[in-house]
């Protein structure tokens, strides 16, 4: 399913689950359509990708998810799709009525919608979504924002792992061949967003206003070979192409014997004619190993400056032991780590694009509150397993800096609530009862409120920041985490903490349900 | 990026990396563009999800590949972006020869192209697909190809274990929500043709002409708690509304205390009007017991035959644990084991549409010959891995099937070999030199030729069969596997062999390329 229709159709409003629709006409049959209700959208915990974890998360998809909302309608196709739709007896399972609200009535912005802002830092168990408006509306768009979020969160985060690992040198998304379908098409954006800097992908480059890089593939100094000819007449040929521009991938016959050698006659010749050669790129064999090899060819050959771009399989682990295998070697062959470290930049695809290790964000929607009689009546799941237990009720939340202006905790509370004004300020741990922090005035730089309004009123009103106005934000937030919450191994454990409001109402409501 | 005009740029022609429209412009620039190429598609290795892995794959994509190669042009959009690039040097990166070229001459189907059906039996290192024609469309398809055809056979070859485990009983695929953004799209197609029976997702079952599945949401019943009624209430009302397709979700408060004796409540209001109720769906807790009680309370009450539809996070081992679970407990609690094995279905979300544990497919594409002069000149890549040295030259696969009609080996042979005359038939380890089999005519059935032209002089020849129709090829070739290969855990692995004649050129090409 690739034709642009088709692709249509199914990326469209229709991008939801069947018990959404079957759930919103029972809501229309009992009038209850229009009550106004609250979902809250949080994951539940950070990726797990095995034998490492991720501290926190790195929130994307919202320029995505708003673009999806302003263009979901029931149109003629849909509407027909569903009319057509059977019971099991064989009658029509939409009736009349409910298609006609959706085709007239229906619209997928009809919601106030509060959302954490792109690349910022966002944390488990902590509303990174909150939609308020019809009850139907919220139930319809619910899969479509899961589908959207989840995974360009999933992507990001794994990107600003790669790159913190990679001491921030320039990181490039390769992933297209081996992403999960069109999942590429945001897959690349999100990768953007939490520490890609560009990306091979052409189409989606394209359309985020980003320049799309590569270098070349092994079949292109094969079709030389087959052609009779050899490595260095394919090298020579692509630097005459793109003198400005040469990357060469040196890994096609022989690294060391062959690749490099070859490489540095072609640097020579963009020299002498006054171009400046870019790099070579490995792909193949023990990379640390053979870059302090190669970067000693190339310092000696007087190209101390050209990029050495590594590529094979990578992610934040391998290139962690890549860059402690240089830390460790490179003196040894007479070439300075450091240096060595700062002129490696990265080509990473499969397992950042796929978010190896953990390959879904555990993102849920759950309804916490439903109006009646204009008041908010409180919503609760049980669980057997206490951390599932929803969190009910209308809520907003809030980001604590302490005196050295790192984020502390991130606090969950009522919306009547302003935590601004409380010292001590308590932060009630989710789930233990007698587990509580209380911090006095002079422990709290400030407090930040977290979730903004992005739709309002069935508009947008939320800003579109460009791609690098979210890098900073990301940078600023990260560098406010504590370098243990950081850690790419065995991180520690961000405070997420209730209210003491919201710590009764969930108990209070635990009691009320279970005794019912 | 969700507009519908941006995806469909993302998701044409420029689905590709940046470095294939380089390398072609490099080839334009040499007049070798058109120089008859020829590339295989295959994959290195059955999926390994950690503690288990796969036997075999479930080939999956050709549908979607050919859509989009129908579709793929350099229409004014794409060539007003091409021409905008810029090299380092602020010179245009694609001239306006080649981006003449690509807007009037390129057509992605200028291939023949080879390919396996889909829903059959595949194995590593046996081209899936062969594309044969101009080198630069060649490469320019690659990264789309890729794309579309690794995911959906990874996502086939999921579907098809969790059916197994399932011993085939109703499987209704969940995973939307929870999918890699866009993914879900084909990633629901693949899903269906591997072992899927349904999916939840409404636009992509439309497109394939499927009807969606789904249940409930636990927030149906917390909408009716808070607004003061009951959990029978919802059940009531939306049995009410749905009466002959009535499968309610038990577990929002009380799975056996509330759930269940509601559901039955229901059922018998049902029954009564003369609607047969569909199932119970148990989303929480130890699936094997309490499945095992929710059908001895279904059969005391008379509902012997309603489903009981388990979810929450299964795949194949979670169903073989529940399976086994319930042969070993159901007879002390009075139920039969085989009927509640039988009444069983399953809703599979994310471990499913991700392929959790093994989130990437290995499928690579390599230069494997090149035309010169009319004659076909076989190209080689050698690794320092032997595993990974390219087989080179132009090939065609064939299946052997023995005495019990048994698949026995993919042999890939060269193009001007016809396997099916020669006896004793030799079957050679692909890169162990001394390992050989030598089948003599009695232990042969029959020999198959797997590959079928699907692109001829430019257009499509292939029949497109429907699904149910890949689910009999399916299903005819797993039945021909070896049970030891069909196995969840530890697989026998099945024989991929190269002809005699395709070992010796292979040979003969790594002693050359290592002496040159």
């Amino acid at each position: 399913m690739m034709k642009s229709t088709d692709l249509l159709t199914a990326s469209g409003v229709l991008l939801t689950d069947q018990y959404q629709l079957t759930m919103a006409q029972l809501y229309f049959k009992l009038g209850i359509h229009e009550t106004t209700a609250q979902f809250d959208h949080f994951f539940r915990s950070n990726p797990d990708y095995g034998i490492h974890k991720a501290g926190f998360c790195i929130y994307a998809g919202l320029g995505s998810l708003l673009d999806w909302l302003d263009e979901s309608v029931f149109g003629e196709n849909e509407i027909h799709y569903l009319r057509h739709q059977k019971s099991a007896a064989g009658e029509p399972l939409f009736k009349e009525d409910f298609l006609g609200w959706l085709q007239n009535d229906f619209s997928a912005k009809a919601v106030n919608l509060y959302a954490m802002q792109e690349g910022r830092v966002v944390h488990p168990n902590v509303p990174i979504h909150v939609v308020e408006g019809p009850l139907a509306v919220g139930q319809i768009i619910e899969t479509g924002l899961l589908n959207i979020v989840n995974y360009q969160t999933l992507v990001a985060t794994k990107a600003a792992r790669i790159k913190q690992s990679a001491h921030g040198q320039l990181l490039m998304e390769f992933g297209l061949r081996r992403a999960q379908g069109l999942g590429a098409v945001n897959g690349t954006r999100a990768a953007l967003i939490g520490g890609a800097d560009f990306s091979s992908n052409v189409g989606a480059s394209h359309v985020l206003g980003f320049t799309p890089k590569g270098t070349h593939a092994h079949s292109m100094v094969q079709v030389f070979l087959g052609m009779g000819q050899s490595e260095l007449d394919a090298f020579q040929a692509y630097a005459d192409l793109y003198p400005d521009d040469c990357l060469l991938l040196v890994d096609t016959i022989d690294t060391l014997g062959s690749g490099v050698p070859n490489a540095i006659k072609v640097f020579e010749n963009l020299k002498r004619k006054g171009h400046r050669p870019v790099g070579i790129r490995l792909d193949s064999g023990d990379l640390a190993h053979i870059s302090i090899k190669a970067a000693k060819m190339l310092n000696e050959a007087g190209f101390p400056e050209v990029s050495i771009v590594l590529s094979n399989d990578l992610d934040e682990l391998v290139i962690w032991q890549i860059i402690t295998q240089i830390q460790e070697e490179a003196t040894r062959y007479g070439v300075d780590p450091e240096k060595l470290i700062h002129r490696l930049t990265y080509g990473v695809g499969t397992k950042l694009i796929t978010s190896s290790g953990d390959s879904a964000l555990d993102g849920v929607y759950k309804l916490v509150a439903i109006s009646q009689q204009n008041e908010w009546v409180p919503t609760l799941k049980i669980s057997e397993n206490i951390d599932k237990t929803l969190n009910p009720g209308n809520k907003r939340v809030w980001r604590v800096y302490d005196q050295r202006s790192k984020a502390t905790a991130d606090l969950v509370a009522l919306y009547d609530e302003d935590v601004r004004n409380q010292r001590p300020l308590v932060l009630h741990h989710p789930t233990l009862a007698t587990k509580q922090r209380c911090l006095d005035a002079d422990e709290i730089d400030h407090i930040e409120k977290l979730l903004i309004p992005v739709i309002r009123d069935g508009e947008i009103v939320a800003e579109r920041p460009t791609i690098p106005e979210m890098w900073a934000m990301r940078d600023t937030d990260i560098e406010a985490l504590d370098p243990g919450v950081r850690r790419i191994m065995n991180p520690h454990t961000y405070h997420v903490s209730l209210s003491k409001k919201l710590w009764d109402l969930k108990q209070a409501m635990i009691q009320k349900t279970k005794a019912a």
